[in-house]
C-alpha cells in the first residue's frame, strides 16, 4: 500500500519495518551475538571478524528468499542460511560458528526489539512536538471563549485553552507510559532452542549479558519465546495513543463542520479542496487519524489474543505478531504526525465561536444566571424564575435576556449592566484557567 | 511485507491489491464511465475513446502520486487529475468529460468492488480445491479408526474420515456463503458527489444502469456510500472462513505432536525440519494457518466499527476499509492455499492411531462395554460393574477387558471372542459413516 | 447490569438467556430427545412420559447449581444430575433413561439454537417495524431538502427521503441476510460423546432425525460440535445490523447537535433533558444505540476468535459462545428498538433545513450553476466564471447569487428569475426521487 | 448469567459491579461531595450531613429505576432524582444542595474509579496467591526435567521449574504494571457540566482537592470526561493479564492430554469427570481460563475504540465502558482465581515426563551429542556423524545411542558410560537452574 503509506501511515517508520529493514536487524543480532562469543571466548575472534564483516543486508543474495522462508516457516532459518553461506566463502571455518548457540526465535525478537526501538525513538520524537504544539495552543487560547459541548449538544462556555489542555494531558500520560515501558521492552530475546541455552553449556548467561551490552539492550531475567505479554503492552500503547489521537480528530472534525466553523486543518495547494464545491475545507488529516483509531484497536486485540502461545516456543501466535505489531507502529506514527502537523497549523476561527455562543439565545447562559439570581432572590425562588423564563424564551424565540429584563422580580434588582455581565460568557468559566496552568505546571 | 508474503498470505492475491492493481481498477471505472456516458449521448463519443486510451496504469506518471494523496485525502483525486492531463494531451476537448459526474468515492468504490470480484474468483477457486481435498480424505478414511478427542482428552473412537467430512461440511457452508453474496456485493456504486447524480440530471439513472453493464455489475437501488455493510459482510466471510481453517490447522497441529504422530503436512526440501533436532517436523503450514485465524478477527472488527460513517459520505470509517479489507482478502487466500496444500498432500500413520487407540488400556471402550453388557445383566448392573472394573484396571495398572474377564459376572455371559469383538474399535462407531455419506452427498 | 438493561440492551430477549431461559431451553431438548427415543422405541414410552414430566426448570432444585456447573465444567453435567434425581423419584426405571446418547454439548448447543430462535424472532420482528418506519420517513419526505453533507462538510441539497431511503437500504438486506440463515443455524446438535452416536447403534441417525421433528429444527448434515461457524456467522449478522444501526444514531446525534438542529428524537418527560441547561435536547437513544455499535465488533471478533476449536469437542472457545453470543443478541436487541422507537417519533425541523442549506451563502450551488451555465457559455468558460465568482463571494462575504448578478457575461445570458431557479436547491435533486421509489419497490 | 458466573468469572468481583454495588459508589461520591463542600463552607454543614444520611442503597426507592434511566441516559440522573427526594423529606433545605456543582459523568465516573479499586484490590491479592504457587511450583521443580516442546513438537530437555519460572516471569511484570497504574487511575473526576467547575465558581478547585480527599482519591491535573486513556489502559492490562493467564492454561492443557499426561488438574468431586468415559479428567479450568483469553481481546479493543468521544462529554463510547470494564474485571478476577487454584494444586507425573523423554529414542539429545562429539572429533566431522546416525535410527526405529555405539568412529572415544551421560537429559539442561534463581531473585 505504498501509495497510501503518506496518508494512512508513516514512511519513514514503514522503512524501519520494510524487508530491508527486518533483515538488517536480525544481521545486527548475528554480528552482535559472535561479537560477544568471540570476546568471551567462546568462538574464535576470527570466526567473529567474518561473520560480522558479512552482516550486512546489501551483501545478501534474496532470490527465492521468500520461498524458503515460506517453507522453513519464519525469515531467520534461509537468512541464516545465506549468512552462513557468504561467510564460508570469506572463511570456511568461521562459516559453523554464523548463529551459535541462537535459535531463529532468538534473531526474530531480538531483531524486532531493535526495529521496535528505532520506532519508538521516532514516535517518542512525534509525541513530543505534538505536546509542544499542544501547550502552546493551550497557553494561547487561555481565555479564548467558545461553548464547550456534551452529548453533542451546547452545554456551558469554556475556553479552547481548556480543550487543549485536555488534550495535552492526555497525550502527556502516553509519553510518561512510553518511557515506562523501555526497560521492560527493550531487553534481549536468547535462549536457544529450547530456551535454556542448552548447547553452549554453562557460558550460557554470560553470553547473553555480553550479547545484550553489543546491542544496548537490557538482560532480561529469562528467555520469553513464550512470555509475549512485552510485545502486548507495546501494542496496547500503541492503541491508547491513537484512541487519544483520534479523540482529538474526532473534535476538529465536528469543529470543522460547515454549520460550525470554529477550527481548520492548515490549508496548503490542493489540501482537502473540492472543483466543485468550493466551499469545503475537508477534514483531511481527521480522516486519516479517525482512520488509524478505527484500526488500532483490532490489532491490539489480535495481539493479545496471540499471547495464548504453546510451551518453550508457539505456533501461529508468534507469527501473527510479525505482521501486526509494525503495522500498529507504523499506523501510530502515522497519525500522529498528522496530529501533530494540524495542531501546529490549526486555524481557529474565534469571531465564529463568539457567533456560535450566542446560538441558543442566552439559554447557555441559565445555570450562571441562576446561580446569581439565587443570591438576591433564595435558591428556590431564582431556580423556579429561571426555568420559566427558558419556557418563555424558546416559545417566543426571544433572547433569554430580554425575557428576564422584563420580569419585574429580575428588574428590580438587576440593571441593564448586572445583566450584561451576567450574560457574558466570559465570566462563567469556573476554574478553566487554573485547569489549563495545572496541566502545563505538569508538564516534565 | 513482500518476503513474508507467501507464508502468511498470498502473492496473487496481493498482486490485485497492490498499487498498480488498484490504479487500474478506478481506471477501469473510468473508462467505463466514459463509454457508457458516450453510449447515452451524454459525453461525445471522442471524449470516451480519448478517455479510454489513457486509462492505463502504465501510461500514468506516478511520481508525487503518494504526496499528492495524502494532500487530497485520497487516491482518486490525484488520479483523476493526472488522467485528465494525458487525455488533455491526446485531445484538449475530451479532457473536460473524465470523471464526469462522478465523485471520488464512486471510483474508489466500484474500483474495490472489481478488485474483490478478482480475489474472490480466485478464494473460490481455493475453496474448491480444499473441499475436493476434504472429500477425498473422507472417502479414502471411511474405516480409518482413530481416537475422538474432546476437552483434549481421548473419548470414543471415530474414523479419520468423520473428522474430515466436519471439516469438509464447514468449507461447503461457506462456498454457500460466498455464492450468495456475490449479487449483494459485486455492484456499482455510482452517486455523484451527495449521491443523487445531480449533475447528470434527469440521466443519472440511465448512465448508471450502462455504467453498471459495462462492469458487469449489478445496479444497486441507490448509491451506498455511507452504507457499507457490503464490505463489512464480506470481511465477515472471509473472517469466518479462516476460522475453519484455523479449526483445521489446529487439528493437524496436535495430531502432529510428538507424542501423538497422527498425521503430518508433506514433507518438502528444508521444509519445516531443524539441522540440529533431526526428530522435528514442524507443521509450518499450520503456523501460518493459525496467524490468519488469529489476525481475522480483529480486522472484522475494523470493518464492523468502520461502518459507522457520517451522512453522505463519511470521514474515516471508508479510509479504514481500504487497507483492512485487502490485508483480510490477502490472508485468507494465504491460509487457503496452505490448508489446500497440506489436506491435498497429507500424511497419515494409520498404526499410531490404532497403537493410540490403546493408551489408555481399554478405558475408552468403558461406553461401548456397558452398552453391550446392559443387554444380559441389565442397564443398572452393567453399569456399576464396569465402573467398579474401570476403578481396578486404572489401580492396578491392568487392561479393562482383562479386569472384566476375570469378573465371574461376565465370564459367565461373554467368552474371549465376545469381549474381543467388544473391546475393538472399529465395532464402536455408531453411524459415522453414514454421516459421512451425507455429506458428500450434499456436495454441490 | 439490570438496571442498564432498558438503556443498553432488551429486556425481553435477555430474558431469554437468563438462567431459567437457559435451562428450560436445554430441559426442551432433553424432553424431546425422550419422545423421539420413545416414538421409535429406543426407550420405554414410560420413561419419555417421566422425563417429559419432569422437564421444567420451576422442579428443579438449584441449591449449589452455579458451584457444581463450575466442577463440571458446564451448565448440563449439574443440569443432568438433578434431572435425573426427580425423574428417579417419580419412577426410578426411567431415570437410566434421562439424556440418553446425548453428551452434554448437544444439549447446550441445541438449547441456545433454541434460544437464538427465540431472539431471532423478536429482532427480525423489531427490523421489520424498523423498516416499515423508514419507508414511511421516506415517502413523506421525498421533496423535503436538506443539504447532503460529506466529510462532515456540507455538499449538495438532498433529500430526507433519499438519506431515509440509505437506511432503509441497508435494513432490508439485512432482513435478507436474516431470512437466509435460518436454515442454516436452526439445525440441531446431536452427536453423542464423539459426534458418531456411537451409543445409539444403528438408531442414531434415526433419532437424530425424529429429535429435529421434535424441535422444528433441521438436521445437519452431521453434528458440529467442532464447527462453530454457524454461531459465528449469526455473531456477524448481529454485527452488520448494529452497525447499519450506528449508523443511522451517528447521522441522527449530528443532525441534532444545537448549530444544526433538523432532527430530534422524540421527547419525552424526563428524556434527555438537563434542569439546568434548558436548551439541551440530549440524543440519549443515539448514545446507547452507538454504545451498541462500538460494542458489537469485539463481540463479533470474539466468535470469530473462538472458532478454533480443538478435536472432536473444543477447550475454552465453545465456553466463550455461552456469553457472547447471547451478549451479542441482547444489545442488537436493544439497538434496534431504540432506533426504531426514535425512528416512527422523529421530529424533523424542516425550516432549519432550509435554513441550513443558505449558510454558504449559495456556494453549495455553484456545482449546479456551473453546469447551467455551461450550455450558455461554454463549459470551459463557465468553469472559469463560477470559480472566480466563489472566491470573490467567499472573499467579500456576499452570496454567490449576487456575485454572479453583478457579472456582465451572466447577467446578460440569466434575468434574476433564471438565477433564482438556479439557486433554488429543490431543482437540483438529480434523481433522488427515482432511487427512493426504486428502494421502496424492493421492499419484500 | 449468575448460574455460570463461579465458572467463567468470579462471584466476589461480579458483587462489586451489581447493581446495588454500582449505585452505592455513587452514592460515596455524592455523601464524599457533600462532606467536602460543607468543609469548605460552600453548601451548609447540616445540608451535607443530611445528605451523608440518604447516600445508602438501602435507602432508595429503586421502582422504576431502570426505565427512568433508559429515560434519562445513564443512572445518575434517576440517582440523584431519588436522593434529593430522600433529603427533601428528612430535611427540604438541604435537598437544594444534592450534587451540588457536579455532573451526572462526575458521580458515574468516580463512581466506577472506587469500584475498579475494589476489584483491582482482589486482582492483586489473587496475582499475588498465583505468583506465589508458582515460585513454590519453580522451586521444588527445579530439577524436574521434561521435555522442551516448541512448534507442539518435542525439542530439548528442560525442567518444569524453568516452565514454572517462564510463567511467574510474566506475572511479577503484570503485578509492576497494575501497581504502577494505581496513581494514574486512581483519581477523582470532578468537574461539572462542562469540565470547568463553573457553578462553583472560583472555589472549584478546592472543593475538588478536599473531594478527592475524602474519598481518598488523586486529584488529576484537570477534569478527563473526554480523555478515556485512563480506563482503557487498565482495560489493556486485564487483557495483558487474562493472555498471561490463557498461555498457561494452554500449557497445562496441553500436558493433560491422554498421550502426554505430564500434568493433572487438582481433582475434586465430580470435577472434570465423566462417568461413561472412566479415563477422562477434563481440563476444566483450563477451558475457563481460555474462555476468559478468548474474551479479553474483544473487550480490551472495545474500550480503545470507545476512547474516540466527542468534546466535552462525549456519546456512546462513555456508555461503553459502562458494561465492559466491569465484564473484563469479573473475567480476569475469575481467571486468575482458576488459575491460582490450578496452579497451588496442580499434580504432576514426573515419571510420565521422563518416559515422554524417550519417546523419540534418543533423537532429542543429538544437539548435545553432537556439541560433545566435537571436541573429540571435530565439529564438522561431529556433526555429519551424527546426523547421519539420526537417519538410520529413524529408519531402522532403533535407538540413537545404540546407532552411535555401533558406529567405530565414536565406540573409539566414547565408552557405553560416556555415552549414557550424554543421553542423560539432565546433563544437557544449559543454564536453565541460574535463570530460575534470577526470576525468583528478581521478586519483590
Amino acid at each position: 500500500m505504498s501509495l497510501l503509506l503518506p496518508l494512512l501511515g508513516c514512511a519513514d517508520v514503514a522503512a524501519i519495518f520494510a524487508d530491508d529493514g527486518r533483515l538488517q536487524a536480525m544481521l545486527d543480532f548475528e554480528a552482535a551475538l559472535a561479537a560477544a562469543e568471540a570476546k568471551l571466548g567462546v568462538i574464535p575472534a576470527d570466526a567473529a571478524a567474518a561473520i560480522a564483516a558479512e552482516c550486512r543486508v546489501d551483501r545478501l543474495d534474496l532470490a527465492g528468499f521468500a520461498d524458503d522462508a515460506a517453507q522453513a516457516g519464519n525469515l531467520a532459518i534461509p537468512l541464516v542460511k545465506r549468512l552462513t553461506a557468504r561467510v564460508a566463502a570469506r572463511d570456511q571455518a568461521a562459516a559453523r560458528f554464523v548463529h551459535w548457540g541462537a535459535t531463529s526465535q532468538d534473531a526474530i525478537d531480538t531483531g524486532l526489539v531493535l526495529q521496535l526501538r528505532s520506532a519508538l525513538d521516532a514516535i517518542e520524537g512525534e509525541l513530543a512536538r505534538l505536546a509542544d504544539a499542544l501547550a502552546a495552543l493551550a497557553v494561547a487560547h487561555k481565555r479564548t471563549v467558545l461553548v464547550g459541548r456534551t452529548w453533542l449538544q451546547q452545554a456551558l462556555p469554556i475556553t479552547f485553552g481548556l480543550k487543549a489542555a485536555g488534550w495535552l494531558d492526555g497525550v502527556e500520560r502516553h509519553r510518561a507510559r512510553l518511557r515506562a515501558v523501555r526497560p521492560r521492552l527493550f531487553v534481549l530475546q536468547f535462549g536457544g532452542a529450547a530456551g535454556s541455552l542448552a548447547s553452549l553449556g554453562e557460558r550460557g548467561l554470560a553470553v547473553a549479558e555480553a550479547l545484550a551490552g553489543e546491542l544496548e539492550l537490557g538482560l532480561p531475567d529469562l528467555p520469553w519465546h513464550g512470555q509475549r505479554d512485552r510485545f502486548a503492552e507495546l501494542g496496547a500503547l500503541f492503541g491508547l495513543v491513537t484512541g487519544s489521537l483520534g479523540k482529538i480528530a474526532r473534535d476538529l472534525s465536528l469543529l470543522m463542520q460547515t454549520e460550525i466553523g470554529e477550527a481548520f486543518e492548515p490549508a496548503g495547494t490542493g489540501r482537502g479542496g473540492s472543483s466543485t464545491m468550493p466551499h469545503k475545507r475537508n477534514p483531511v488529516a481527521a480522516a486519516a487519524v479517525l482512520a488509524a483509531a478505527t484500526r488500532a484497536p483490532g490489532l491490539v486485540a489480535t495481539l493479545m489474543a496471540a499471547m495464548v502461545q504453546e510451551h518453550e516456543r508457539g505456533l501461529g501466535g508468534w507469527h501473527a505478531e510479525w505482521v501486526v505489531l509494525p503495522e500498529l507502529a507504523i499506523l501510530t506514527a502515522g497519525a500522529l504526525t498528522q496530529t501533530a502537523d494540524v495542531v501546529a497549523g490549526l486555524e481557529l476561527d474565534t469571531a465564529r465561536m463568539r457567533a456560535n455562543l450566542d446560538i441558543t439565545h442566552g439559554l447557555i447562559m441559565a445555570e450562571a444566571v441562576t446561580m446569581a439570581l439565587g443570591a438576591a432572590l433564595g435558591r428556590l425562588e431564582a431556580h423556579h424564575l429561571v426555568e420559566a423564563a427558558c419556557r418563555r424564551a424558546i416559545a417566543e424565540r426571544r433572547h433569554l435576556r430580554d425575557v428576564l429584563a422584563a420580569e419585574p422580580a429580575v428588574a428590580a434588582r438587576l440593571d441593564a449592566a448586572a445583566l450584561d455581565h451576567l450574560f457574558d460568557p466570559t465570566n462563567y468559566l469556573g476554574v478553566a484557567e487554573a485547569l489549563i496552568d495545572r496541566v502545563l505546571a505538569a508538564r516534565p
